[in-house]
């Protein structure tokens, strides 16, 4: 414990200022997502996952990691979109014990059309506060933490 | 509608980047405060918040600014902490309707406890994989997001 490797004063403020940021986007991209759509914004990734995939439908255990979700979280969110309409689940034929989750017609309208306010709020609280230089900068930090955090 | 400023192929790419960057680490950090000190990043926030006020104690209202809660989320998470023994409320003397959270000794002594591990994590996960340059870049990124947000 004695060698606690402790964050210097710019890491210190970079590290609130970091997760100040994160919370307070986030929160504001939920509630405008939970206000224009009826969906918080972990319901959206995950329409977005299978509206992106052959077949709009994806095993449950791709969607999980697609959408960086653990089982137990993805298969609640999965309950509700079922109940919500929106998705639909699906036993896999080669597996017994797999199934797929399919995005139906009416989940892809309900994306659609979430989809325009959702992207003018990323733009709007996130891109148009950052110069095209720090697009990229945010581009290589994000990767370089994914990298680390999937290697 | 029609005008809807979709992301162009840059920005699409620094989104998805960002938003697994977020999830990964905040998912790692997360798992590690709870396996080495049993609470979730939001109870460690909350008591990093108390311990730098003066006598360990804040009003609820200034507690839900300083951690960037809403007043629901912490009144619930305040609770789980007071049944832990690790804060206490108290009425404000002077606002019959305010009541102050206060870090209690036991909450003072898990904080410091957690803070080795949880430091370390945030350096091994996020500043191990940054350059300097990169960590000043990531603090102007993050301000002008909470700058937008908190105007």
């Amino acid at each position: 414990m004695a060698d606690t490797r402790w964050l210097n004063d710019e890491e210190q403020r970079t590290w609130r200022a970091f997760i100040s940021a994160i919370q307070l986007l986030t929160d504001q991209l939920d509630r405008e997502l939970q206000r224009d759509a009826g969906m918080p914004h972990a319901y959206y990734e995950i329409l977005v996952r299978l509206s992106e995939a052959p077949n709009h439908a994806l095993r449950m255990s791709d969607l999980a990691e697609r959408s960086l979700s653990s089982r137990s979280r993805l298969s609640h969110a999965v309950a509700k979109l079922e109940e919500l309409g929106w998705v639909q689940r699906q036993d896999c034929p080669e597996d017994r014990r797999g199934s797929y989750a399919i995005l139906t017609d009416k989940g892809f309208a309900v994306l659609e059309k979430a989809a325009h306010g959702h992207v003018e709020g990323v733009r709007t609280h996130l891109f148009d506060q950052l110069s095209h230089q720090q697009v990229r900068e945010l581009r290589e930090i994000s990767e370089a933490v994914v990298n680390h955090l999937t290697d």
